[in-house]
């Protein structure tokens, strides 16, 4: 199952942290690839393109101008809006993993499009309270991959932490 | 069960987003507060609160200046340090849940000082990747409710969501 991130409606100065996160996110938590829209900015893919390099791959980046393109271009993929207004993804997730459709996540900035949410095949809140897509993604990924994204290996990484009980271990690969 | 989160190193240029997404990552998920050290920022205490006045409480954000202070003040609190250097969160989590004891959970920024590993009575890292204490902080809350915090009520709120399938149904109480 290859799982995309779309994060919708980037603003350069705003959102460059929490767009580096959310690919970081969903890097470490098993999708393969996000693709952003709003506000192209470099920045964000040198940083992701940085930790992919240092810490492995595969991980794909991309800006994309047109998202609504970028869609009618995926509708193979099953389309799935993370907001705090739609239905508790609880309810669907068991439905989702069965279906093991390719998916396209999406996430948005401050305000979505209503066209987004009548795309998407689901609108499913983690929690129905106002608090970070960051979560909303992380949760929703941790649940659709059923916690085994957790032990995902990553191919030709530099760096490599072994985990410590009271400190930092890191090996120096290459 | 009471669970406290201390945000270490807030810098107010760089962190006031992301500082604000933990505390409301903290509130809908079950914490009980959230205490951030670093610089002063009056803007992430309004903001936080302003939620908690509009969505419902209780759930309080407090500045503390001196951390080693706050923690010796609370070292009667089990205290969890998120870090991606740490054991495996899942390795732990059912000892953490059958303890019952009130929680501390450190989420730092940039460089955590080396004496909160030492501090901890878990160093936990949810994956030993490089991601964002936003997900590692809502992944790990979520594993320590079991899912019940996605059921948490609120008090007092004047808005509330009705989870809706395809759009934004927001019913104003007050």
């Amino acid at each position: 199952m290859k799982v995309v991130v779309l994060r919708l409606g980037h603003r350069i100065f705003r959102d460059k942290r929490l767009t580096t996160h959310i690919c970081l996110i969903a890097r470490a938590l098993g999708a393969n690839s996000v693709v952003f829209t709003g506000e192209e900015d470099n920045s964000v893919i040198e940083s992701v393109e940085d930790i992919v390099k240092r810490w492995g791959g595969p991980f794909e980046v991309k800006y994309e101008k047109n998202w609504r393109a970028f869609l009618k271009k995926n509708s193979d993929l099953e389309l799935i809006h993370l907001t705090m207004y739609g239905l508790p993804y609880q309810d669907c997730i068991s439905e989702i993993i069965k279906s093991k459709k390719d998916k396209l996540i999406i996430v948005g900035s401050e305000k979505v499009p209503s066209e987004v949410y009548h795309y998407a095949k689901y609108n499913l809140a983690v929690t129905n309270q106002p608090h970070s897509e960051a979560a909303a993604l992380a949760i929703f990924l941790h649940e659709l991959f059923e916690g085994k994204e957790l032990d995902k290996k990553f191919n030709d990484s530099e760096l490599k932490v072994i985990p410590n009980k009271c400190g930092k271990t890191i090996i120096k690969s290459k």
